[in-house]
């Protein structure tokens, strides 16, 4: 291995070089940039004593979420995994029911199906997108489905498939067209689970706006930040009303009366987290540009490496490369790559473990064969990605 | 209806005195100040790039809550309605099983119990503390429960008692004292709701630090806030422990590789919230200070009207009079009161509607008669409490 760790010195070394002039500065995998209104909103904030569960600022990035994304309404969230948790159940999703999604993914999107106490259902991924795969989709739900009553129920354990969640694996959008089709020819609700993904575009539809629903996050690894935030996306005006009901614990509108109709959540997004995110969104296309210029200087650098392949954004798609990744020819040289970098201050990481393999879902379906998933979780490598000043 | 009429907009100008002397301005029902370091912090927050999950905040702030509350350990969470979830899972609340409440409560109280996909038993409240009765709880449990295999088991449902939850109503203190007697003697967790009840202490200690687990919030509308922000409070360390498990998504510690053993939540304080906490902290010993000012000036205002009664705390408690309360001598005279005091400019408000009056708990198992609890729900009126600085 002595010759293939020289080679992946030197691959480190020139991944160091597009971020920094610095030889020995730590590269983190994804860092938040704070440059603009940061500070002044968050003084605002402060000034104003709206720091809490309403607030101008609320109304206001809600208001340019919706506008950024072409959304027609965007509703502000405790974090992603509360949107996704939201909107599963605004798509009707119910106990003991069936959720159909990929098992590369990480576990907030499991975790939230669960939280609706119905079970995932596993499919593969595309080699191309990452996400989940239109073909298995459409051979399970052909093959292992039927129809009643305008309902598409699992034959074999006589539950209802309540929703499909494709998740756009480091902002590479799922197959979204193919999908969409499906799912109405099965009348199953699409919630797209876009976490990964703000900033980048299937054809000329921002992720997330394609589904019945789509969720957002803005934990501090994203490609921007509200310290810890979440949106829920959606076309459907009742859907949106109802949306702002259930993450604001269900409450009436009443200037003393407390009254609620229906089991709500604690989900609001802070005004003070608000302000951060409105702030932070202010300066997403100079990031956008700037990551996308990295994600180009990587695409030069693995061209010349034939053992290693960057994973470039496909067609009818403008990626946010929130996560640029790499795929290596085997297991044993991702873990060698990963020693490396990491032991050298840059900063890499493995895919998720895959989610049918952990013991809160080793009992679930697998609809599909993983072959995909596996493949795609030995051998990628993300790669530092942080927006950085210098291309922009 | 008249007298009585003029003699509550005396009673409302003499309110309105308390707080300020200008006589048209709108006196919120409890606003937050903000007169220490949280722009500092705030600002070095931003400056440090850890505004989300972790960092140097996050940290502080639950060193501090500790000391503070002379808790052993002290955990940050999301808001109080997520500590509550995850206290409940903590003391061992599963699927199917009881937990005793009280109907007078916020809303959140029954959400989390919900959330354990477990059933609330509402019992009464005793007058003096407002907050779930010892003597109702242990005719209930004589009564309604038996021991098999050291479980406390309800005889008619056949279902386990998984906790007892008191609410430490506005501020004031349950008899914990005897509430823990009892708990202990039928081998039930108490678990104390006490977000409205920071700086309340029962003898000498800290609310929330007597049961097996205890939750703050820190809501907008709380004695300090942190935008959105809750606490979790132990003396175990293996609960503790478990408690950052769970409201860190249940992610085993390492360098890069994600694992999971069992589905757990995204419940964490972001730092930027702890940060404008850690500020708050800092000036919670005049803020109490102040509100006890308040309700002393309360009591005296109040000792003047024989229709009107002061809620004084109960012997052996400090209240931190979170919110100062009256009893009108009818549900009639509340709502002339009520009317009469929003309209000018003087936010006063009812207790919540009672729980198991609520769509979502009508068909819950009611434990006691409900008695003190309707009596209060149709005479309490809540006055301006917030900490004032003409007062410190």
């Amino acid at each position: 291995m002595t010759e293939e760790t020289d080679n992946y010195l030197d691959i480190v070394n020139k991944i160091r070089k597009i971020h920094t002039n610095d030889p020995n500065v730590f590269i983190p995998l994804h860092a938040p940039i704070f440059c603009g209104n940061e500070k002044k909103y968050l003084n605002e904030c402060i000034d104003s004593t709206f720091v809490s569960s309403v607030g101008p600022f609320v109304d206001r990035i809600e208001k340019e979420m919706a506008e950024f994304t072409g959304s027609k309404y965007a509703i502000a969230c405790v974090n992603g995994t509360a949107a996704l948790h939201i909107a599963l159940l605004l798509a009707g999703v119910q106990e003991n029911e069936l959720v159909i999604t990929q098992s590369l993914s990480f576990v907030a999107t499991t975790n939230a199906i669960k939280y609706c106490n119905a079970n995932p259902v596993f499919l593969d991924v595309d080699l191309t997108t990452m996400s989940l795969s239109p073909k298995c989709l459409e051979d399970f739900l052909t093959n292992e489905t039927i129809q009643i009553d305008g309902k598409c129920i699992h034959k074999s354990t006589n539950k209802r498939i309540g929703a499909v969640v494709p998740m756009h694996t480091f902002g590479i959008c799922a197959d979204l067209s193919a999908l969409s089709t499906i799912c109405k020819n099965h009348n199953i609700p699409l919630v797209e689970d876009a976490a990964e993904s703000l900033g980048s575009f299937y054809g000329d539809k921002h992720s997330g706006t394609i589904g019945l629903l789509g969720t957002l996050s803005f934990n501090g690894n994203k490609t921007i930040t509200s310290g810890g935030g979440g949106f829920i996306l959606t076309q459907d005006a009742e859907l949106a009303k109802r949306a702002k009901y259930l993450t604001t614990q269900a409450k009436e509108p009443h200037a003393w009366k407390f009254y609620h109709t229906e089991i709500g959540y604690n989900y609001r997004m802070p005004n003070i987290n608000a302000a951060l995110l409105t702030a932070q969104l202010e300066q997403l296309p100079k990031f956008l540009k700037s990551k996308r210029a990295i994600a180009n200087e990587y695409k030069i650098l693995f061209d010349s490496y034939s053992d290693v392949t960057f994973v470039l954004e496909p067609e009818n798609q403008t990626s946010n490369y929130w996560l640029c990744s790499i795929l290596m020819n085997s297991q044993e040289n991702r873990d060698a790559f990963l020693e490396i970098s990491n032991k050298h201050n840059t900063m890499c990481r493995p895919a998720w473990e895959l989610l049918h393999t952990l013991p809160p879902f080793s009992n679930e379906i697998l609809g599909s064969t993983l072959e995909n998933s596996y493949y795609i979780q030995s051998r990628l490598v993300n790669l530092p990605s942080s927006p950085n000043p210098r291309y922009w």
